[in-house]
């Protein structure tokens, strides 16, 4: 379903899979998606493969990842842990009033399984530390498996959305709502710990089942 | 269905509805089940008021709490979070080699839909850091509720068991199916930080939705 309220989103680090796989949902719903990239000829490269995985007229392009937060008014940081905070800070300029939702989670190698937190609490409080109180902070989308997100399948896992205020979180919820998940308001962004670290324990159950995409489905609400 | 490794459980806080919605599922499945309280008295009365319930022939009394953990060898505490400390303090001597349940969850009133942990970094490593090394902890059962335990109505949450050691998680996840639920292994003691928060954020969603016990499922995974 194509959204009423297209935006120009900026996915950063967006030549990876998750990044790919947002991408290539929301440029099916009618965003305009600007993949960034430390290098502009790999994010021109990841928007062609998503043209053609869409098949669709879809608004997408590629540059660095200072262009594209320059550029955009909804900034989505899909970058490993370990490039969190040097980004934050690349990027602190550009981002400020802007709405920035940050899908980080911080996975320190050999423990994957184990539950590791910054000194800040959490990669989403890391974000509020760095960029300060005048961008609309979100966490999200950090559970899902982003193959299926980027194939088009069904992706049994809800999104639960932390923020720094109601408002970022509500317009949150309408952006996975555009991916076709469902999207809860999981409160304040210090929650964002429990999900984040929920991506540790969520490896760890795909290696005790031996599958691909383990994933949380909130029960005992009604659904749409 | 009956178990064919009846335990010994004491169940400390056990009059609160958290501790008899235990008690009464785990008495089912034939369990020999110690509530503990402060007040002998009221202990011995919410066991009588199981018996009632079950209607069936099963092992329950009531004591106060440091006789009910001399006694058993499973020991589950299920008191506010206000009383964790203190109570850990009092039974150290007598759980030390034995297997300890943690179901405190910290809420912080007023702000109960937001994540507030010990500084140890959850209830449970509070509890590790009190106990000792000695003791076989677990944390589980924080997201359940507790009303539909007790009720004997299915009970739609999965039950994430953190633990010190896998031995324990184990052990723990074959009692979580004695009480009917399903028990996931979640991982060391430290990952109980996101499954402890998620309660505050399941009682946001309480609110958002307007329901009473909205839980989480693990999605992905082969069941029984």
């Amino acid at each position: 379903m194509k959204t009423n309220n297209p935006r120009k989103i900026a996915i950063l680090g967006g030549t990876g899979k998750e990044g790919k796989g947002l991408a290539f949902r929301w440029a099916l719903a009618g965003h305009t998606i600007i993949i960034g990239s430390r290098s502009p000829e790999k994010a021109a490269i990841a928007a062609d493969e998503i043209i053609k995985l869409t098949g669709e007229e879809i608004s997408i392009s590629g540059t660095d990842n200072i262009s594209a937060a320059k550029d955009a008014d909804v900034i989505v940081l899909t970058v490993p842990f370990s490039f969190h905070k040097e980004m934050l800070e690349s990027i602190k300029n550009y981002v400020q009033g802007k709405v920035f939702i940050d899908v980080t989670v911080p996975i320190v190698p050999p423990k994957v399984t184990r539950v590791q937190m910054p000194p800040e609490g959490s990669a989403a409080q890391q974000a509020l530390s760095i960029l300060g109180e005048n961008v609309k902070i979100a966490a999200a989308f950090q559970n899902i498996s982003y193959e299926n997100l980027l194939s088009g399948n069904n992706v049994d896992c809800d999104v639960l959305v932390t923020g720094t205020d109601k408002e970022t979180r509500t317009e949150v919820i309408r952006l996975v709502k555009d991916t076709g998940l469902f999207g809860l308001d999981a409160g304040p962004i210090e929650n964002s710990v429990c999900i984040e670290g929920m991506t540790s324990i969520l490896i760890g159950i795909n290696k005790q089942f031996n599958v691909q995409a383990s994933g949380i489905r909130i029960t005992g609400i009604p659904r749409e």
